[in-house]
């Protein structure tokens, strides 16, 4: 039996991520969960326009995506607390540049990925960024077989109904192939 | 140490949605994880251009995105591997429809939500979609006070990298909580 929750939305988990851009010269970041893929190369913000660090990334059209793990969780929850317009937030973290100097790289993050602004949807209370990925750097010790090891990442999951972070769970099955053998009943 | 992967996207894992519109009068559905939220109330679906699925949403500018549970895994697997070009897929679900007749809404899944389209960004290959949640509708069986309990639910997180479905993990910390003591070193 269904429920009718209203408008409620239930599209959760997401990966929390924080999200950099440079402001009067110095990195700044928020933390986001309100993210998502919009094609192979391209990642959603959606921010609260109240947030300082969409300053930076109108102004430069460039932005970066890093994922925090578990072991950053308070100070991810922090950074989503504290605005950038009250507390200075280019020290927090160890962060380095690749090509795009509007996209302030987290060290500190086992993935990071600087991004260009390809479009930008104003909506009456958000900003909604689509990104395209021009790099992405992840440390060594997250790969497996040169590739992102979401096991080894240990991503924060971010659920809105219990207002909490979650951790990822097992494998389950290999996609474009568990559902091979399914016969409509 | 960090290791440039060029422009992967590593913004995993994402929730597998089944989307679903109206099309020729019939409900078509595609698997879809490449999702995201653009405001609170706001959902945004990458979808190549390609899916049939596409043609009813913007035709009726309605379209729903539905969880599906663990136990779906093979019948999602399939829906994301067979075209409704050539594959009748209105079958596949029992389908209710509430206040938006262009979204059929899957009440196999835990979690269905009903939605109209606010924005539509045509990129080269994908279209990206923003729609406005309507309604949501959930199973009583997976809402613990009220609310949607993700743990219930146990939806299919999708990983690229992996080409896997992964499960959900444990509760860690409070999201605007356990951050409060965070002091910068």
């Amino acid at each position: 039996m269904k429920e009718n929750l209203g408008d409620t939305n239930a599209l959760y988990p997401l990966v929390t991520t924080l999200v950099g851009s440079v402001v009067d010269g110095k990195p700044d970041f928020a933390t986001v969960a309100h993210v998502g893929i919009a094609h192979l190369k391209g990642i959603t913000l959606g921010m609260g326009k109240i947030h300082l660090t969409n300053e930076g990334i109108k102004a430069n059209r460039e932005f970066s995506v890093s994922i925090p793990s578990v072991a950053m969780v308070e100070v991810t929850d922090y950074v989503g607390m504290a605005s950038g317009k009250t507390i200075d937030k280019s020290g927090l973290f160890k962060v380095f540049y690749g090509e795009l100097k509007g996209a302030p790289l987290v060290d500190d993050c086992p993935v990071t990925m600087a991004c260009r602004l390809i479009e930008h949807v104003e909506l009456p209370t958000h900003d909604l960024f689509v990104g395209e990925i021009v790099e992405t750097h992840a440390d060594v010790d997250v790969l497996t077989n040169g590739v992102v090891d979401l096991a080894k990442v240990r991503p924060l999951l971010f659920d809105m109904a219990s207002k909490k972070y979650w951790s990822l769970g097992e494998p389950l099955a290999k996609c474009w192939s568990v559902g091979k053998g399914y016969s409509a009943p």
